[in-house]
């Protein structure tokens, strides 16, 4: 039986280290500030706005929730974004996606100040990342969060067969990038891929393609690594993974379980990394 | 027997292509620019400098080679870089490489004007390929060179199983980041790994180790497409790539030949990218 990778457990103790850090750095006058820019009433993105603003506020970091109106203009959201740009005292900056259909999300995106890109979206950190730059820069929170997960459990990634399965730009490339630059051989496929030509000798799989059954046992070399970063609805509206995660778990050696796993990462490292820009920005 | 890609014959037909090209914006009034930057005396650099000139110039393209003595500070070398930045006529730069030790290399090439980015190693540029904006922008042109020979000879890449050997920020990341973007199933690949375990089931093998025998005849599948990045001397001292050419050419499909197959592209694809980025440019 695999070892579960306890995505919660371990998002509990980094949200403790964060709480300590945040509480250090305010007996030196610094207090982490993360920004969160929400456009319009769509009630997912309000839940999910919510939650960071909670935990954030929780682990003593300074949480400002901007709230604006659907026929908000573009020009009016730039105003604000331009504000937050400049103001010293925010570290990071997280703008819900979506946007209101008449704003231009991805000019919108390119625009907030990539020292304070929370998201780790920008082109610029995704570039310093692709050339695996030495400096310190931001990284989209799932993959980092993964990574974080491969750390914790030893997982070994130099010279490893890695496969990534999804391509997006906010988990399947960023993931493929950060295995590469951890000296993993990386194979990053689509979801229409034989899945399985890559993935039967693979030492870890990282699944991100929001299918059902994207990964079973026949797919899955014994002891490896599965990371599961779906979340999807089974035929009875249960939350779960990409991966048939009872008879996998039977072959694997460590497998995340969703939900429990990659989700309490996510917003944990998007924490971790508010402090982290707060420790890179100029003013310190 | 395998088709052999001829690069040479290719990249004569794209130059002549270039040269049509200038010759009808000449007309327009508009003369692509070139500049290229040496700072010292190394030898090999002065000979890469002069075949572009001499290239550029048989095509139409204005080059300026501007050669400065080995003991250029960094300030001085920033001043050129910044007035060629400035300059509208100047519509590509490229500073040779290796600059003298007591210039920080990095950050120079970091001064570039990101629209005059000829060679395509720039974090932003790099950052747009790796996240496959639809915009303009440069790539690396060894890469965006084999990009062009797979499609002149027709090979399919969409779904295709591609490995890409070597994962160099010039050569082995770009080619994979294309290749994805172009719809294949990608693994990159070091030259450490078993490669066999990756060539053998592949549609494409891209080799950029820049060491002998990386792919022989048990490594590769009938009818696949071998692209040799190598150029290393055997013990006789003669120029081959990567690739075992005579006993990979009788299994593969296509085989980019060591003279004449890459290599012609890439300085072919700089002229090309000149000519892109002078089209590309705010002042057209």
């Amino acid at each position: 039986m695999a070892t579960i990778i306890d995505g919660k457990s371990l998002a509990k103790k980094l949200n403790e280290n964060t709480r300590l850090t945040v509480s250090k750095m305010k007996k030196n006058g610094i207090i982490p500030c993360l920004a969160v820019i929400i456009v319009g009433n769509d009630q997912a993105s309000k839940r999910y706005v919510r939650s960071k603003h909670k935990k954030a506020e929780k682990l003593g970091i300074k949480s400002i929730v901007k709230e604006m109106p659907e026929e908000t203009t573009q020009a009016e959201l730039l105003k604000v974004l331009n504000d937050y740009n400049n103001d010293s005292d925010i570290n990071a900056i997280l703008i819900q996606s979506p946007l209101p259909k008449h704003i231009d999300e991805k000019y919108i995106m390119g625009q907030i100040n990539p020292k304070k890109d929370v998201d780790g979206f920008q082109i610029i950190n995704s570039g310093k990342l692709f050339l695996d730059e030495t400096e310190n820069y931001p990284v989209a929170c799932t993959p980092k969060g993964i990574m974080k997960m491969l750390e914790e459990y030893n997982i070994e990634l130099v010279g490893k067969k890695a496969v990534v399965i999804g391509r997006s730009t906010i988990v399947g490339r960023p993931m493929a990038a950060l295995l590469i630059n951890a000296g993993a051989e990386v194979s990053i496929i689509n979801h229409h891929a034989n899945v399985n030509d890559y993935t039967k000798d693979a030492d870890i799989i990282v699944s991100a393609t929001g299918k059902l059954h994207t990964v079973n046992k026949n797919d899955v070399k014994k002891g490896s690594t599965i990371i599961d970063v779906g979340q999807n609805l089974d035929e009875n509206g249960k939350l779960v993974g990409d991966v048939d995660y009872q008879e996998v778990s039977e072959i694997a050696g460590y497998i995340t379980p969703v939900p429990g796993g990659v989700g309490p990462m996510t917003i944990s490292t998007l924490m971790t990394q508010t402090v982290e820009l707060t420790k890179w920005s100029d003013s310190l």
